[in-house]
């Protein structure tokens, strides 16, 4: 079922917000209906949204309405090959990696302006290499042993809306 | 496409929690995925799922796996007519609205242990006599005007957490 393909328009946006809250990363998700709600919560916080290839989807029209897409011509995106793009065009920004395997959990991450929020596709998760790269600053949800994992959306915006609650709300 | 019907068994789950953590309650619940990824939610953290009636969907076997309903033989769950059934097996919870209009964010509420969390239905929100009755305790998440909403697992999600966090972590 997963497709691999290039699904988005290769133009940026017409918009981009040259200061983003925060910068939230998926890396190689899997799932258009998650993109899409991620892609909302990054609008309604004013985040940017990266994507690392390849994705497992193809979002034309249809699909981006279907996955609630409405919402996309208002987000900062950008689709990258891998996250060494992204490290290239922001050098100081921390990263935050967010696995069942963190050390600490969100409430215990500092927060701060421009941070990089690091999350692994729906199936396979964050590749070993980066969660050893950045164990020290790998966060986790406190969850009982019944659930593997909470759905992508529903964490990325509990992460952000974490790191907006620190910031003592939405500023700027 | 909604379907007015009464989806789940009527027979209660094996082994229902007699303390949960809080009580997520879902009125008039639209679609299916939300409502698996609530469900996955209410399991990591041991609350307790109550549906008002009538639900806009129909959970057989094939639409809990798509929605992500594996979880389902551990979530404590009851469906209802109306609040007023919740209220009278629970008479001392409080009750928080989650809604746009509401006067406080997530962050100023002071959540305890057992407290009631109502969310409206995606399409329709909550009804203007709830909205009426709760106003005092009816939270946001704050958003860019851009947005209407978030996805309501989303939201579900992160106020829950929002009261993990206050509560510090999962407790017993």
């Amino acid at each position: 079922m997963p497709v691999r393909s290039l699904p988005f328009p290769s133009t940026p946006p017409a918009m981009p917000r040259l200061n983003p809250l925060l910068h939230i990363v998926l890396h190689q998700p899997d799932i258009p209906q998650n993109a899409g709600n991620i892609g909302r919560t990054c609008v309604a916080i004013g985040a940017k949204l990266w994507f690392i290839r390849p994705l497992g989807f193809v979002l034309d029209d249809r699909h981006l309405r279907r996955a609630g897409m409405d919402y996309w011509e208002h987000l900062d995106w950008q689709a990258v090959e891998n996250l060494a793009e992204i490290r290239a065009v922001l050098p100081d920004a921390r990263i935050w990696c967010v696995e069942n395997v963190g050390q600490r959990t969100i409430w215990q991450a500092d927060f701060r302006r421009g941070d990089l929020l690091l999350f692994g596709s729906e199936t396979r998760g964050l590749p070993q290499s980066l969660l050893d790269e950045f164990s020290a600053t790998t966060l986790h949800l406190p969850m009982r042993s019944e659930v593997r994992s909470l759905n992508l959306a529903s964490t990325v915006n509990t992460v952000a809306y974490e790191a907006v609650r620190q910031f003592g709300g939405l500023i700027g």
